[in-house]
């Protein structure tokens, strides 16, 4: 058996982004830029206003003049009509272009208007410098200038900003489409009745929304028998995507059969067992990038044991990191958290154990409760949860207090 | 003008979760539970086997019979067919129904064959207790218990339960619809070649990015006219949404026609300017709920302010916290944390600011630098940002080291 940070280590050893695809900037919301992104505009494109208010010379305030004629009305989408001369100015809206002759503009509460209709202003304001309330063109950005590169992660202020130079497609890196394969007889979809030794398939449904989750595309495959011919058919659809995850048939029964199809497949193993509870029996496999047979990625197998709260924290541990990198993201710390213990806490065992818990904040800390839980058959134990408590192997107590470390689900 | 934490205050005050509606479970990931979930079965549905090996009464073992008849191989999903008589085991897989007369499990890896084909099982574990390796039926849950409650968000766990249930639809809060108006004469739409005096509408894109990414679905209204029945008309189809953000036109400029509108349509005003900077002309009303003419809820009515940072600042100070509401989430704690400044820091204005910066961890410290901004129209700036710093009010320096209060992005 390998360690957590082994098998990890190995998971990303063989993940790599995906190739970039052109798509809608409306549909890249989370997704990583494949290309650099250069403004085909100023920003501003032109001398522009700050504020609701008046136009001006700076000059003209230095001689002395606060009285002045207004001989334009200038809205943002406007183009200015008439330059000033000495002694003139624009009203002029937020947004909008300064007139040729204007290098400063005084807000509108500092001003009063001298006969009606409004023909001339007077500025009450005592000093007006050059530039004042104004933002000059280009000053955001500049034509030509790059904005965004690779590997930019794109967000809503990137969005807006890819619309404000025109572009509305981008080279990005795709989300990973992921199939989700649950096996075993015992299995009858959610809308069926169990009988007698049955239940229902929870994994698709929980792997599909953690794939969701993780900003990936989940394909659903159903339910795979334990029968080879059956599996391999299956498993064979289920290679056509990026990462496959095979629920169930990876521990040591006679009707674990998932390891030995994958191998017909062509699939190789990489590891399997990992120090780890839950999740021990996790199997990790790759089938090979194949240039020549039109597979240009390699694809990720991972074979995750089929009691669901195994599913989630081996999903949470392996598959969650292996998909941001497949996504193109450059790093993606494990976002591992320190808490203390708010009760005494007894562990016992030889692997390191994620361990279902309720992490709350109080005065500036995080608290970390450890709950009830019957092992990893026990989904309704991890409704209350929102963290997993790492507990270290051995058999040890710990006291109410102590610092350990938690991975937020 | 009101303070933030008024304005958020009166904002929430007229926000409510939306009605319940049944949705499928496959499409209710993140969204709040409305009613309560029940178990129609137990789980689990027998008493069950943890580990792939033979099944036995634990007190024939007692008796010192080490070496055991097998009768029976049982996978998972059969039913077993033979009840265990004194000497008898029955081999078994993980996940099983235990047989009759059996009530413990012993691992494969602790015993040996007997004669071939197998018949004959001989135990090398010392002590068998009572249960070792079986999980008894109901043992997660039993039928009819209560699982989920309403109020709870539906995770990758609960799509997991609610499958195991056979919960196929349930009632839930849905996601709020919120529709974008960008206003102004001088917008063109991303896919244009803006003209002189012109800007592409950015605002748009970041709007409905932000409001997907909070979880609501966006509506784009596309771009109105600064023209009063254009607006009239455009808001009118906005307000059978259940938010309405209107960007732009909310400033004192003569062409700032969207409040004047909106009273027209019997949007009332709640407030109108906040101490912040950026984002002070930020104006919301509420449009009451008129069950007689079939509507239920009040709509909510954001007037941002057009320029795009100041936007998003008063997207994310006011009205995620007014979507979480109507999605029906209890606790959305303003997630501002405490980092210490990486470098010297000038700040002057009599508003409280949200200045862009990027927050990193250093050493298990949020480490936090303010980034050059030349104010909110100047939306690559925020290209680097993932954080606003809030610097309070007041012309003062801030020393390398000091503690501020960030909101990260």
């Amino acid at each position: 058996m390998i360690s957590v940070d082994e098998a990890l280590r190995l998971v990303l050893s063989h993940a790599q982004a995906n190739r970039p695809r052109r798509l809608p900037a409306a549909e890249a919301l989370g997704l990583v830029l494949a290309e650099e992104v250069a403004s085909d505009v100023d920003s501003p494109p032109h001398d522009k206003s700050l504020v609701d208010g008046y136009a001006l010379g700076s000059d003209d305030f230095a001689r002395g003049q606060t009285e002045l004629v207004v001989v334009e009305q200038i809205m943002a989408g406007d183009v200015p009509r008439r330059a000033l001369a000495a002694g003139q100015c624009s009203q002029i809206m937020t947004g909008a272009p300064l007139p040729p002759g204007a290098d400063a503009v005084v807000m509108w509460e500092q001003t009063t208007t001298v006969g009606e209709p409004v023909s001339r202003v007077r500025i009450a304001e005592p000093t007006i410098r050059p530039g004042q309330n104004v933002m000059p063109r280009a000053a955001s950005f500049a034509r030509g200038q790059v904005l965004l590169r690779a590997g930019h992660e794109l967000r809503p202020i990137e969005l807006g900003l890819l619309a404000e130079v025109g572009r509305g497609e981008v080279a990005v890196v795709p989300r990973p489409l992921v199939a989700i394969l649950a096996t075993g007889n015992e299995l009858v979809a959610p809308g069926c009745q169990p009988g007698p030794g049955q239940i229902r398939n929870s994994n698709t449904s929980l792997l599909l929304a953690a794939a969701r989750r993780a900003g990936a595309v989940g394909l659903d495959l159903g339910i795979g028998r334990d029968e080879p011919e059956e599996l391999a058919r299956l498993l064979t659809e289920a290679l056509a995507a990026d990462v496959v995850l095979v629920s169930g048939g990876v521990s040591a029964g006679v009707l674990d059969l998932v390891p030995a199809v994958l191998a017909r497949l062509g699939v190789e193993q990489i590891f399997h067992r990992v120090r780890v509870r839950p999740g021990k029996p996790l199997w990790f496999g790759v089938s090979p990038a194949s240039p020549a047979e039109g597979k240009e990625m390699a694809k990720l197998v991972f074979g995750l044991p089929g009691n669901p709260v195994s599913g989630l924290v081996t999903f949470e541990l392996f598959v969650r990191p292996a998909l941001a990198r497949l996504a193109g993201q450059r790093d993606f710390p494990r976002a591992t958290t320190r808490a203390r213990l708010v009760c005494d806490h007894e562990h016992r065992g030889d692997r390191p154990t994620y361990h279902p818990a309720r992490l709350e904040a109080a005065d500036g800390e995080w608290m970390v409760r450890p709950l009830a839980w019957r092992g990893s058959g026990d989904l309704a134990a991890l409704v209350e949860a929102n963290a997993l408590a790492l507990l270290v192997a051995g058999d040890y107590s710990l006291p109410k207090g102590a610092t350990i470390e938690v991975l937020p689900l």
